[in-house]
């Protein structure tokens, strides 16, 4: 049987205060739409429609180039004349029969479960409702059920200021999501009137049609409130930022990963763990990023698109970032504090990253140590190198990028600078304070030093007179 | 009508445990006291008067040197012998009719709209109680009224020592702040009797006597319980900070600021914002900063009196404190991660500042670059420079500070010293490597490098063998 | 009356899905069992029994390499079947007579005081128990007292699965740990019998002996809930290590000590604090760490086996660890941001180390400055030294570290190399970019520095076209 999504995102959002169509602010790293679009493709759906009004093309650029979905089509709604008229944009997109879901893309954390549970309520025969008791159901609409009982056929849904002194007392309260037959769906919102004080089209309106048609009238449920939490405003946002990322972390320790703090992790985007991970406090993780057996993660760490394999250490205050390119660590290394990792950098096993040093575009072998203030960008390093404190790779001549190839056993003393293309033979020991500019030979010292002098007579300045 | 304040701030704070008087802590960057003094004075008082007595001199420089208002005055309660004998101190300095508000130093987060409420309340001519109802009002002094009615009249006030079973279950309790008709107040002070356990004079005597000269007793509240919460202890102090945090971050996410994590926040001073800023977690915002719209700030990121244009982005774990100078990041501006802006730095547009720089008193022209491991200090750098990895001005001769300029298009190799005062002509290059003491002319290529030699024959050190 | 403590540490631990047995994982830096093992120790035990058995090994091993106590033993349980039969494994061990208390590894935050009012309410005669009010009892073996008052003698444990709906409105639940005249429990213990669905032996089946006995049955309760909570999976040791923080936050700042946000604190180990130390947000304390009076801690930072002396100012992301060999700060001196002290690093008085600079076994006397991106290792650095920035020690010849010496009021200019072993006398300076391998003498001007020269004609690289 088919089934169809229709997600509604052409909403302003005015109290976002923010130039960005409200269902492209994001949760976890990902825009609220993205969340609501993937949990429809991985339920199943065969379209997914999304109805898009406010900010239509940036929505559509911003969803189309984040994911590649087969049956994923947009709906413009314009002008927006409520929830029944933006439904009503998406029929000629509709199957011919089936279940037709209804999402709102500013509700991003439905999970599948549930969509699943709303699909299976409706099963191409009930007008199915997603509701939830609420302590506190004050705004919503309820829920009006035959002899006011939990389980009784559901009459309809009454707004909050329409509602009775009763009626108010209903802590049952519809989330805006349901699940309708597609062809009774059609039909129905033929049917929709305006005739109100805004002048809408309301899509809740269907269910007094569906009572009035005899199509039973049903209810599923969501686990947890956290589901169907819309987000208006930047306080929402940050509420429903920290409700996921507290699901992440609560799976992640679920898997075995220990967590210094969960209310002090963030992931947006997905991370792999083996077992015996540690993360500290404050970590950040982004895009894709894979830990291995028994990496340890130091606080306050930062780490976007990386492979980290087993064994490692990350000590605090180290920053990886791999973009698109990933970067890698590898088994047993140790990298940080202050250490930071850019595009292309490639550890060996047992290499170590010290502090405050960059590692950009270039290859360690195992066991190769940059431990201090110092710059590798496009060089090739071989294995046991050490390289000295505030070295530098010139990587850059103002105008082309060139590589710096430092073969097996080469110790590269401090301040040096490698003015790149060159290569530093296997085995070579560069002076400290030397710019080295061409070949360096295998097995053998090279510097390029002034001769030390001492000037005599030479008195140091003295501090300036203050004018005046 | 004259309104005065009087901020009782005589107390020591034993369970500070601190060498500071109790009044001089600070919430948000300011002192106790201070968020007292101004709040009294967005309200209009006319003269505000804050009696001091532990520390009173240390409590006198320190609100004179941070806040200058023309109605500000000092008392000193010397002994304090209770809270109706510290306000009698401020008798002679009063008005001679009007308001008086009574506030507590230590209460630092009254509202300037509860203070005026209760000014209100007042009016001048009723005795004007701030109470509040607390779910647990244990130890606390209860508001006793006509009829047990939450709106009878007071009474007057039972301690709740004193209180009998049926008054403990009054929630309704006095926070400890008043507005007095001030021709009342000061009679009712010269009446007060200290024939008492502890021999002191209380304020809250008034309130009978007001009962007794039929002045009416009303009643205040304010918004929340966080208005009237005193500090005492270090605990204390940290839990108003954070609820502080929180409503700072409340009202940036209302005017559309979005933050990572409200409770990951830190605001000390004041923020101004532009549209669609983003802040990570973990920053703290010190003195006056301004982010211009789009401005984007990484997380773990340090920002103090500084000025962020649009568009900027502070990369993770950014520290810029630009003290009395302030410091300014241009338009579209890259700084970050692991860099420090000091005072006086001033990025042009499009600047970009990377890992382990330091920046302190130098202009950057647009587009001119300083990414890796470097120090810009006392410079002057022109338009599309770039500022080689490693690179430092040596601007401090052991007694003088001088100032580098690097006119437009230079490029600056790795790991040069540019000895100040010096100049780098327009376009010039600077070798990689090369101390610059003398001028190097625009459009060539100026060095100061050794030859590279490579000594044959020579060995390696060994590995000493351990002494034995 | 000897005291003999029995600590139940046998379990694996599964849902905790590690390798590591479940009592080696820590709270607060310490592993669970090492935290049941110093309580028992603080309490006066005269015999400290640990029943092992998944991991058995590597538990003692673990526990012996921390903890050198005289009277801990530890005792194999193998196969696990059952409280009971570990308690029992202990009875050779036991003393003839006093009180044996039985705790669980993997409980950690029992409070002496609640071990010994248990080993109290026994006194060598009773059997008493450690129970506990809970709102929410399910799935706790339920105390069953006579009539149900709360003061009743207890009957007896009834588990939830065998408790009736009445006994399931019990809120007193048993938390596991007991202490127990050690006769009966011998006695006891040997009646023990396994004809249960489980095939186990029960310790709580002494109870019934002990009312058999006519033996009386009392309770004895901890003070909070934290007390008694058990470690299964990675998220209760996240809450519990959250938990032991905050009491840890809570203890510093009843003493005096202001935190800038006790939910973002963490102490993995002792930290003594003077009158009037501030430490602001996220920090992390390991080891042993002191910190003088008036010492400030600023954001982020990670301090190690340190000893930080009076008025030193730590700004933010400054990264301390002495490890073993510890390290010191000075009174007075400044320290960071972006600072590394490692092993070794001894700062005097008034010494600043600024941003990007590493000290490791290193000496600096008062006034002594290091402030931007330097190496100092091996060093002994004297009396006001001014240390340039981006000058290293080059202390590693690639076999054997060195020393260099820097008396007393020497100036190093920026991007220097001090090759070790050296010296550079006393008010020596060195020039900046020089590399000095030999001695410099004192009061002199030394420098190795090429000749600047301007290379005319040369032309800048031009960017490559793109192949194709």
């Amino acid at each position: 049987m088919a089934l169809d999504v229709v997600i509604m995102a052409a909403g302003k959002g005015t109290r976002m205060k923010s130039t960005r169509p409200k269902v492209l602010h994001t949760v976890g790293g990902r825009s609220l739409l993205q969340h609501v679009v993937q949990t429809s493709a991985s339920v199943g759906a065969d379209r997914i429609l999304v109805i898009t009004g406010h900010g239509a093309a940036q929505v559509e650029t911003s969803i189309r180039e984040s994911l590649q979905l087969p049956g994923l089509h947009f709906v413009r709604q314009e002008p927006q004349l409520g929830t029944g008229h933006a439904v009503q944009q998406a029929v000629p997109a509709l199957s011919a029969a089936g279940t037709t879901l209804i999402l709102n893309g500013d509700v991003p954390l439905i999970e599948p479960e549930t969509a699943r549970a709303l699909v299976e309520a409706c099963a191409g025969k009930r007008l199915a409702l997603l509701t939830l008791a609420l302590d506190d159901p004050t705004g919503y609409g309820r829920i009006v059920r035959r002899g006011d009982a939990a389980d009784g056929d559901v009459l309809g849904i009454v707004e909050h200021k329409d509602a009775t002194p009763e009626q108010r007392r209903i802590r049952e309260i519809y989330t805006g999501m349901m699940a309708v037959p597609t062809e009774r769906l059609k039909q129905w919102l033929g049917r929709l009137r305006n005739d109100n004080a805004q002048g809408e089209y309301y899509l809740t309106d269907v269910v007094a049609m569906a009572v009035a048609d005899g199509v039973p009238v049903v209810a599923a449920h969501p686990r947890s409130e956290t589901e169907v939490l819309g987000v208006n405003s930047p306080a929402q946002l940050a509420d429903l930022e920290r409700r996921y990322q507290r699901q992440q972390a609560d799976r992640l320790m679920e898997a075995g990963v220990r967590l210094a703090d969960p209310a002090r992790f963030d992931l947006r985007g997905t991370l792999q763990c083996g077992t015996d991970v540690d993360i500290d406090v404050n970590c950040i993780f982004e895009g894709t990023v894979t830990l291995g057996d028994g990496v340890r993660i130091g606080a306050h760490c930062v780490i976007k698109n990386a492979h980290i394999a087993a064994g490692a250490v990350i000590h605090p205050f180290t920053h990886i970032d791999g973009e698109q390119q990933g970067a890698k660590v590898g088994e047993g290394a140790l990298v940080g504090p202050f250490a930071r990792l850019r595009p292309g950098a490639d550890l060996g096993a047992e290499v170590h990253i010290g502090n405050f040093v960059e590692v950009k575009n270039s290859t360690l072998a195992r066991g190769a140590k940059a431990n201090h203030l110092a710059y590798l960008g496009d060089a090739t390093v071989g294995e046991r190198v050490n390289y000295g404190a505030g070295s530098i790779t010139a990587n850059y001549d103002g105008a082309n990028k060139h590589r710096t190839v430092i073969e097996a056993d080469v110790h590269v003393g401090s301040n040096c600078v490698l003015v790149a293309p060159v290569t530093i033979g296997a085995g070579a020991t560069i002076g400290g304070g030397s710019t080295i500019a061409k070949h360096a030979p295998a097995g053998e010292l090279t510097v390029a030093r002034a001769k030390q002098v001492t000037l005599p007579g030479w008195k140091r300045p003295q501090k300036a007179p203050k004018a005046g």
